[in-house]
């Protein structure tokens, strides 16, 4: 198969050395939309034949066209490169309990086919495998997209993962899974290569390449699906910690003496601001309050449906869903305040379905209370802002993983392993 | 002045290349103890002639000796190479409100000499930086040590710092300093160039350096002086954020609602957990019951007098005093928690003054509260241990420092710069 991931087994350095070099040149084409040799040269700090030999295989390859010349600086003309965004593909998908989502990105993180599907909610992992394994074939196939062009399929989902090894452990909002191994099971039924993530470190990853947080060294994205958690780049590279479990933000506790969480920990972030939380607090407050303006339906239709109708509630004006969603984004915010404190930031993005429709309280509700506690903030700005990806951050992320750890190495904090 | 720190201008970039071979290739002998150009060759990735050229330079200006041959392994026996710890020497002073240490370490990190003066307290910048600029002149000629061989001064103090340009911002723990370019003021009047540092972060350098880190990749170091600090090392790099103020643990919020901090934030970790705050907690005890065991002298001679006298009535079984250290110890134990889980370590090191004497009980708490409640705890092991370095930690690491910008630049996460 065409685009096989590389990094699977030892015995690679001298192609993973080139394979550096050949990313370095592929991104800064890629970011630069057109550029000629000589600019590119001088951006990558290579020498001029490396840069010459690197673009002459990527343009046998497909990957690089020319685009025609720029304007003279004085000698000839130069030829410009640019990107050839349908030479390669990759299939992102977020896996999440309540929808699946999933994306078909180029080669330059475009998305060219989208889709959505059931949650993985209580479903068990064999059953989840297979309908991901058919959407993902259905959707590349009616893309018109050749399946050798298919470099990976890329899967976010919620933490713990064994990252290295492709195994999904025990995520608290997947009760069924129990250290299934994900990424072999997929890659065997779909027939592409497979590589897995955590959903917040996909989001992470899907900001510096198509989002808002290009040219950040140092930044967290705070993604919030049904649990919350957070990309953390740190030194310009994708920080996965140990164990690749780094970012866990949803159990930062807020309250030494509240109330115990299934972490083991008390008064996790989670059990004040995940939609969960918001949609129980409201459902008390109707049982006690039966002719209260906020109406949530009887019988739930699911906590996202019911946390969506909360939000819609709050943007619409009805006080008591204004105040949850306030409470919720107070509790996120201190625990953002404690993120940039040890991490020291510069960005801070939101992204994930948590934040669809009132984001921008959120947004709001983390810029005061940084602009009011953070211990450096007098020494360097901090932005905070929503993700422009929407509800496509997870897929768009898996989909970039995918390309990054062929194409972009360097952008990743270490080699991504995958299995075919 | 010989050992200027390098990396002060622009246009370096060739012996910031050289300058980085020469540090792996330093480091490696001294971590080695002895080693042969062959093993060391393997060990650190360059090529023969390249590690031989360094080798041959290094051995011309003294900083490495040829210590007598290894045993054959087949063919001749090799020549083996050590460090020549009397090449050159630095000096770290840790400068905290109750006291200042002072250290001379050689080139091998070994303390060859040691003082203590008074503290920065409440006194004025320029009356420290004085204190200070004698106090090392003397403590370096009393040792015999050729003021030409002294690299450069480290300083280690409470944050914030503006380290790139050597300003002390606005320490809460030195109510008097306010932007005072201290890395340029001593450097004048010390004769020596100087680099200084937060006190966590140089805490973490000398851990790796001398203490109990060496083989950490992600790890931090709390360092708990007046304030509570932590020092982060992550994927082998020290990581100092976006202003070099990274590591503010004392300043995660334990209690959304408790008292308000200084900072900004409420209910921080150093209103429950730093040395004021345990005295002062014992103070309104004693205030209240005359005829409580615990004794503090009516007039304070200082809050970390204070603390010593409360942890050693803790050590000796006095409960009331036990109790304040087994809550200091709970609050500190669910802040690591969330920074665990936040960077996902594989060690934990408790430094500094605050765990002089009592230091095994917060091992201890902190050790209970991971096994209970750290997200990834399944996923890999985790260790907590106290430093080794006792209360020269910050001081050692100063020293450590400014041998790093020197002598072994990898090992740091970006260019240090110094002033002369």
């Amino acid at each position: 198969m065409v685009g096989m991931l590389r990094l699977m087994g030892g015995g690679a350095n001298l192609s993973l050395v080139s394979g550096y070099n050949r990313g370095v040149v592929l991104e800064a084409i890629r970011s630069a939309g057109t550029i000629s040799r000589v600019e590119l040269t001088r951006l990558v700090g290579l020498t001029a034949p490396t840069v010459s030999n690197i673009v002459r295989r990527l343009i046998a390859e497909g990957f690089v066209v020319e685009a025609g010349r720029g304007p003279s600086t004085g000698g000839k003309p130069r030829t410009l490169l640019r990107l050839n965004p349908a030479a390669r593909y990759a299939v992102g998908v977020q896996l999440d309990p309540h929808s699946t989502d999933y994306v078909v990105t180029d080669l330059g993180g475009e998305v060219v086919a989208r889709a959505r599907g059931r949650g993985a909610g209580r479903r068990a992992p064999a059953e989840v495998i297979d309908t991901v394994s058919t959407a993902v074939r259905s959707l590349v196939r009616d893309a018109g997209i050749p399946a050798e062009r298919v470099v990976g399929i890329g899967v976010a989902l919620p933490g713990p993962l064994q990252h290295d090894r492709g195994i999904v452990l025990a995520p608290p909002n997947l009760p069924r899974w129990r250290e299934v191994p994900l990424r072999d099971l997929l890659a065997a039924a779909a027939g592409f290569p497979v590589l897995i993530d955590n959903d917040a470190t996909a989001a992470a990853v899907a900001e510096r390449w198509k989002g808002s947080a290009a040219a950040a060294r140092n930044f967290a994205c705070i993604y919030m699906g049904a649990g919350i958690g957070s990309g953390i780049v740190v030194n310009g590279r994708v920080h996965r910690g140990s164990s690749s479990n780094a970012g866990e933000v949803g159990h930062i506790s807020l309250n030494i003496d509240g109330e115990p969480c299934h972490c083991g920990n008390r008064g996790c972030l989670e059990l004040y601001a995940a939609p969960r939380a918001v949609v129980a607090a409201a459902r008390a407050h109707l049982a006690g309050n039966p002719a209260a303006a906020l109406r949530l339906p009887a019988r739930s239709r699911g906590t996202h449906a019911d946390y969506l109708r909360i939000c819609r509630a709050a943007l619409e004006g009805e006080p008591f869903a204004g105040g949850l969603i306030r409470r919720a984004a107070s509790h996120l915010a201190v625990a953002v305040v404690s993120l940039v404190n040890i991490l020291d930031l510069e960005l801070v993005v939101l992204a994930g379905p948590g934040f669809d429709n009132v984001g921008d309280r959120y947004v709001e509700a983390v810029r005061d209370a940084l602009d009011r506690s953070a211990f450096a903030r007098d020494n360097h700005s901090l932005e905070v802002r929503l993700s422009p990806l929407g509800a496509d951050a997870g897929a768009v992320g898996a989909a970039s993983l995918v390309l990054h750890t062929e194409f972009a190495p360097q952008l990743l904090g270490r080699p991504v392993q995958s299995a075919s």
